[in-house]
């Protein structure tokens, strides 16, 4: 089983442009998904914030800053990585160290994974998450690095021909998964469908904005939020043409398997090799 | 069998956006939609035009005129209904007697049904179409309305919250199928899917820009064009809310086939009840 052993700790990938405040009427955890992320910390709430993905990393950093500390966090901290030096030094390892919660915002998934893959940072964090109960957050690019693969680059309305896209190891909190996010607006699917035609191994996550999924044990998911979850499993997919045509020709593939899920649906990931 | 008897006709369902002249090195009909619809012509060679859809008929005519004689088409006639009335006549009817193909224009779907169904030229096109060669194609909003059920209303990157679209009769040439067009840029995937929840017996077929399908026999597509055509097959559907649910709460529906087809490949469309 690739995600075993079970982690205690908790994901929530975040499809982008999530609420920033509570709106009237609609001040319940189930809709705002920066509150729920709050309700669900553990200990003494103190909250790390990881801007490294955002080219204008104090401005991302200051958003989040506010409306934690408005929903009652008690200690907010920005762990600005900017290098690979930072993310390996016992200052960083000391801030994960004391965090309940951590929270990667959005920006390029590849500043993440190049500036962190690796290092002492993500080894300790990953520790921790395998057995305490710490919450990690990332929205938008900071939700496709959690897993992997990670898809890092191809044109939105685009990945129908073949090596338009362009997928790495990404964090790897979370493995065989490939998540999208901004999803139905930016009309992903196909892109999506490119990874999984790469790799039927791989179920695909599409995050719609202001949507998340909270992943308990590695592979239960709810979902929150306002918008859809899809998901995508290739395993019993047929007719996959993407290893016989060449670089720049369209592929296809059929019998994927498409799930759209709302608030409150859960979805159990499939195990290695598509067992339960 | 919903579309039985087995039409003579064939239909090009084009998604809008199709290149209007040959690119250098691009000639051939595989990616050229118009020359193929040319070549498979019967006959004398007589289009009629409709860009009854079009808010502005006669510049959407204008170019379909030009492109179609380059083509080598000898007759290109247009034929602009802005009546029941019209579509009623005499002499509409005379003009879709003369013609080996019919194209309709894009614009709005809703101007077709509301202006065309139920007339005389659509059952005399309709009876042309079962028993004659004629082709009939239709592109964007010409495509949409060809088949029933058909989408008419829909913020693109919408179609999660019940009720957030409209369903209304096409002009039934295909039956039991949903086409939506400009797909995978305007990210329909989940409108396509609400269609599918209301009554999972229909099939949805998505359409990207300059990309069609040729349908011959009511049910054998042929993938042509640049883009990709995607089929969403709701006959073994798990887990659908559509019913449960209140007017603007999202739906959730699983087990969807997603099928994405590239140029060249073909796909029969499930017959009644989903039997072959």
């Amino acid at each position: 089983m690739p995600n075993s052993p079970r982690p205690k700790g908790r994901l929530l990938a975040i499809g982008g442009h999530e609420q920033r405040q509570a709106k009237d009427g609609h001040e319940k955890s189930a809709d705002f998904i920066l509150q729920r992320f709050v309700e669900e910390l553990p200990g003494p709430r103190t909250v790390v914030v990881i801007p490294t993905a955002s080219e204008e990393p104090y401005e991302a950093a200051q958003d989040y800053l506010d409306v934690l500390t408005t929903l009652g966090v008690e200690h907010v901290e920005v762990l600005n990585v900017q290098s690979r030096e930072q993310a390996d030094s016992d200052e960083t390892q000391a801030l994960i160290d004391r965090a309940d919660g951590v929270l990667f915002t959005g920006g390029d998934q590849l500043r993440l994974t190049a500036l962190i893959g690796g290092t002492r940072l993500l080894g300790r964090l990953t520790e921790r998450y395998l057995h305490e109960p710490i919450i990690i957050a990332g929205t938008s690019a900071g939700a496709t690095a959690m897993s992997t693969p990670m898809i890092y680059q191809g044109r939105n309305d685009a990945g129908f021909l073949k090596d338009e896209i362009h997928i790495t190891t990404g964090l790897q909190l979370l493995r065989d998964v490939a998540i999208d996010t901004h999803f139905v607006r930016r009309g992903r699917i196909v892109r999506m469908a490119q990874i999984i035609a790469t790799n039927p191994g791989c179920v695909g996550l599409g995050l719609e904005e202001d949507t998340a999924v909270l992943i308990t044990k590695g592979r239960e998911l709810e979902v929150i939020g306002n918008g859809i979850v899809v998901l995508l499993d290739g395993h019993h997919c047929t007719g996959n043409t993407i290893y016989e045509i060449a670089p720049g020709e369209g592929f296809s593939i059929r019998d994927l398997r498409l799930h759209l899920l709302a608030r409150g649906q859960r979805y159990t990931l499939p195990g290695f090799y598509g067992a339960d």
